[in-house]
């Protein structure tokens, strides 16, 4: 089967044998794949990574534990829990310490013909939902997270830091929860999208300061966070979305000074996600840049790392 | 009269006239000072500051508007909030962006032997509550502050970091809302302060990873919060109550794939600290270092600032 290859930096498809199916998990096999930004990261050296990366996805399952697994379509929750460690016990298996990731740790991805993962991580994907919006499940998800971590109530103003993939995502998921949005980004097409579904957008130019209650940090880079809180309302909440690696410097004497809230904020749980798409809330097909099949992965990979490109798709 | 004067990093004692009152202030005379953490990075040349430091204190009020007040033994809210704008509209005075602060920020402090506060920002000392106790007012509602932003349950244990003057009122602050506390400090003649408040105490050495829901950072040190992130557990939650000046770096990518929420956390509110202090649960007396009259504030300032003294009180 094919399967595609990170190592070093460099992406490659290989011909390798079909997986093994464990005991509890499902064999699938994929049918659409998305390109994050975590996995532009991965190609960057983050995790010290080497495998088949892909954790955003749409699925058919072929062999499963449960007989009723099989042939539905289904999306998956990417944290493989031990589920029996005092974490998992918890009720956050996402942040079990034995936990692998798929296509992130210890876990091969997505991107390959046929994969596999716990029957348990497993969600069907809703009738009415096609495909090619499925596959954007996870990141929704970790747009939602958002409002499983800060009590934002609808019709509060959240400023939205960040016009890439992940904070067009917040963008509609806020909408949809009936927040003003005011969303700052520096590619007028990306704002654009936000602001069709009914998001105030601001391009470029100086930010405002001490102005919002809630901002939503998701601009990707290291300065993101000292803009965040030069805007931050004294004890507001910023989310932060960023995964940046390596350290990140802050004023956090005005973090104390104005008892600011920092969240850290990752992956969310797939429910409210399926419901959002079920019920057509969250507009995606302009989110997406380009569809190419897994053999042309390499490719498809450089184009996702493009200028104002925004996701692109691994088809099957 | 005798006023401490604080400029370019000299203390001195000045002869200068006795201040006028404004309508809606109270005249006071100082009866005891108490020099925090804070006089002394004025001093460093924080803020900028030159004139009268001095915010801890308990005074004698000597004229006001409201008749009753006179002869009133008080301690006092620090900050000087505007009262209309929109945030102290919010309830929230303490962040007034047009406020002055008792001896930080425009308005001349305590260290003298008359001085004037708003009579809104009054609190009588209760019955009971020696001067000496009572000086400690405003610290031990810095250190209150923490259970009014963060929902710690009594019996949850909580880590405190540093062991200076206010990480041994938090301390002792969390000890009386019914936590435990495991108090991690360089100094087993301040540690035994908590230990012999309730604390298990925790003296140099390796600190453990991901071992805390809760965890105050009190070091005022840089390195402080890299070292809370690494202690907390996922979807924990830190204090942050040292105000480090200069940009702090910290993994932001451990915060974000931890979820671990940053509160940052300064002044707190007078009643829970007089509240504590009439009830007699913070033991205090080990936290006096020395007791000197205000004439000899510059000696005082220069004891205040070496190693393992705790409060250096001014007296009148």
């Amino acid at each position: 089967m094919l399967s595609v290859d990170l190592r070093k930096g460099v992406v490659k498809v290989l011909e390798i044998p079909q997986p093994q199916r464990p005991q509890g998990f499902a064999l699938i096999r994929l049918v659409c794949g998305g390109i994050c930004n975590t996995d532009l990261e991965l190609q960057r050296g983050y995790y010290d990574f080497s495998g088949t990366p892909g954790h955003e996805f749409v699925g058919e399952v072929v062999e499963a534990d449960s007989a009723e697994w099989v042939g539905k379509r289904v999306v998956g929750e990417i944290n493989l829990a031990c589920g029996v460690c005092p974490t998992c016990r918890a009720g956050m298996g996402r942040h079990c310490p034995a936990r692998t990731v798929l296509g992130i740790v210890k876990h091969p991805g997505a991107f390959q013909e046929f994969f596999t993962l716990p029957e348990k991580n497993l969600h069907t994907v809703p009738d009415g939902v096609s495909i090619e919006h499925a596959v954007f499940a996870e990141p929704i998800a970790a747009a939602c997270e958002i409002l499983d971590q800060a009590p934002i109530p609808a019709g509060d103003t959240v400023a939205v830091l960040g016009d890439g993939k992940l904070g067009l995502l917040i963008a509609q998921v806020l909408l949809s929860h009936g927040c003003r949005v005011v969303h700052f980004g520096k590619h007028i097409e990306k704002l654009r999208i936000s602001e069709r579904s009914g998001a105030s957008v601001e391009l470029g130019g100086a930010l405002p300061e001490a102005a919002y209650k809630w901002v939503v940090e998701a601009t990707g880079s290291q300065s993101g966070l000292e803009a965040a809180i030069r805007m931050t309302w004294p004890r507001g909440t910023i989310i932060m979305k960023s995964t940046v690696h390596g350290p990140v410097s802050f004023d956090a004497a005005a973090v104390i000074v104005n008892e600011i809230t920092l969240l850290g904020s990752r992956c969310g749980r797939f429910e409210p996600a399926l419901e959002l798409l079920k019920i057509g809330k969250i507009h995606l097909d302009a989110m997406i840049s380009e569809r190419m099949p897994l053999s042309r992965a390499p490719e498809a990979f450089m184009r996702a790392a493009g200028k104002n490109v925004l996701k692109v798709l691994l088809t099957a």
